[in-house]
């Protein structure tokens, strides 16, 4: 299908290069057409793959994911236009990370909000799905770079736009059984809090490559 | 050992349960000694069981268990007295709910702080070691009631404080492999945030006898 991927940084290409390889036509947006990451990519992602604004990219996907830094995303929206956004499922993988503390960040934009309600909020008639944003963008677009079954969420209002981003989820890797649906957009809160945790995760086990796997009685 | 709990509720109960038939010795303290839970708690209990005020219990503790309500732990602990904590290890099982927007309640203490490191700076003397809060209680003290490995945190500034949890964190039937160290006493709002996604683990699950398994590469 036709997706537009918002954001150059790491998350956006690496998600981007994962869907052209699964054969899906990529537009990358960011702020600017030419901007020199996103031409690159495309030029090494192959066919396909192409650039522009956010405005271009969201109107070129018949689905868009946002992969822009939490603290730009709902600018960035902004510039791709409520209008391209409409009726479409969007992927919300962003995290809001404040680093001007240094690190370890503060996660998140309180504990009573998230970037996945607020885009919702923003862009009433987009269909948003938070998923992803669990885990780094290596783990995202291929679970197998950790061993043996492990979690990944979805919430939205939306049922039919779940439905629709478990099928990617599925082309990603990701088996049905590890895909856990915490129900409304409003569960935002919980993954995106929960980077918190992952960010310490990270930093006591020294490895990226890491995720959590919810174990019920 | 002799072990002081602090706090009535649900989780001082539990934790208190499980360690008087550990064969250990526990006073259950609150805000004033005679308060009919922890009498109640006490009778059933057993030899070993003791009720008191916060200070009574942090006296005559050798290793102190905050189980009160996040919200309420610093008052708690004031009561308890600085005196009564100074030089001892001082587990921190608390969360901060608020609940006057509903559920799910906001969780923690902002993003860029937390009840565990609040405790130790509040009382520097302190050995603080927050654990088990990620779980509830019945998970915290009988690991088994969720199948198969899923992992227990623990972090505190003092390493020697974090292996006599360890060793009590056994007692419960923690296998070793089962306890992760996080570090600092700062990895506490980690451990905290992720509360927020545990509530909604607990709704999109239906049962509170649930715990997350890191999964590394």
């Amino acid at each position: 299908m036709r997706i537009g991927v918002l954001g150059t940084g790491i998350v956006g290409q690496t998600i981007g290069r994962r869907l052209v390889g699964l054969g899906h036509a990529v537009t990358m947006g960011s702020r600017t057409a030419g901007n020199e990451k996103a031409v690159a990519w495309a030029a090494e992602a192959g066919e396909g793959a192409g650039e522009g604004t956010f405005a271009d990219a969201a109107a070129f996907g018949e689905l868009v994911i946002n992969a822009t830094n939490g603290n730009a995303s709902l600018d960035a929206l902004e510039a791709a236009g409520a209008a391209n956004l409409a009726g479409k499922v969007l992927i919300d993988v962003s995290n809001a990370l404040d680093m001007s503390q240094g690190m370890p960040p503060a996660v998140g934009v309180g504990n009573a909000d998230s970037m996945g309600e607020r885009i919702q909020r923003a862009f009433p008639e987009a269909h948003v799905v938070k998923t992803l944003n669990t885990m780094n963008c290596n783990v995202m677009v291929d679970p197998a770079t950790v061993p043996g079954s492990h979690t990944v969420f979805v919430c939205g209002d939306r049922e039919g736009a779940k439905t629709e981003v478990r099928r990617l989820l599925a082309e990603f890797g990701w088996p049905p059984e590890d895909v856990l649906d915490l129900g409304g957009i409003a569960a935002s809160r919980g993954v995106e809090l929960y980077v918190a945790l992952w960010v310490h995760l990270w930093m006591a086990t020294g490895t990226g490559q890491l995720n959590i796997k919810v174990v019920t009685g």
